[in-house]
């Protein structure tokens, strides 16, 4: 008997960052990216509402080596070193606005992309280091 | 005057890991989790379509430590060591249909949990050591 097709997978629910001062990087992705902090623990995480049901993590370096038990079930061990990438989704009508934005809270543009495909890219780099990119519409076969 | 409010993030779209063997890493995220792969340089990184205009990207490590010129602007560096986190939507009708796959398929189920706000996560490691994450919806706030 063939096995069965995969189920579909419903895109990526949680997309992590491992930063080294939480709070730093906290005040940075809630004042200038504006995204609405969730659940967190100071010793280990926070998370917050990436729009659309998606979730930004941002986890301290070092601080999930171990497994952590839960009551429902463990948590296993996970850790990461950077400068990793993560691209964010803006609005094409909001781009300019994006620009000025970062520029008038001191965040450097490192780079500005128009892409073939149609779509354009504002590179960053968080506090810690990791590039972000804030993408309009068009830059993939499937955004 | 008040700086206006951030424009709204609309979920994230790119999501990167780093892993050390591309053909590998394609070969798990196509076969045994089902996304289809997009865009792509065998010498640099690897696009899927992860679902609901999302992407996840497999990066070469170490092979995007340089800034690379495109025809509509540069693209800077970024690099990233794990093991790593990211957690897939799936619902949650075909949790067992995952947990029986990845069994299958010789994936280790490393750790089932259910969370207190409801939902379930299956982990698993990618051939580089990632750990990944299942999860039906209920987990977040947000999910």
């Amino acid at each position: 008997m063939p096995e069965p097709a995969a189920p579909k997978i419903n895109g990526v629910v949680e997309t992590c960052l491992y930063v080294d001062d939480l709070p730093r990087a906290v005040e940075f992705y809630r004042e200038v990216l504006g995204l609405t902090p969730m659940v967190g623990n100071p010793e280990r995480f926070q998370s917050f509402d990436a729009g659309r049901g998606r979730v930004l993590l941002l986890f301290i370096r070092g601080a999930t080596l171990e497994t952590m038990a839960t009551s429902g079930g463990d948590i296993p061990p996970h850790n990461g070193e950077g400068p990793m990438h993560f691209a964010l989704a803006i609005a094409a009508e909001d781009y300019a606005t994006w620009r000025s934005r970062l520029q008038t809270r001191g965040v450097k543009i490192i780079s500005e992309t128009r892409w073939d495909r149609g779509g354009q890219s504002l590179y960053f780099h968080d506090p810690d280091g990791n590039l972000g990119e804030l993408v309009t519409p068009g830059i993939w076969p499937n955004y």
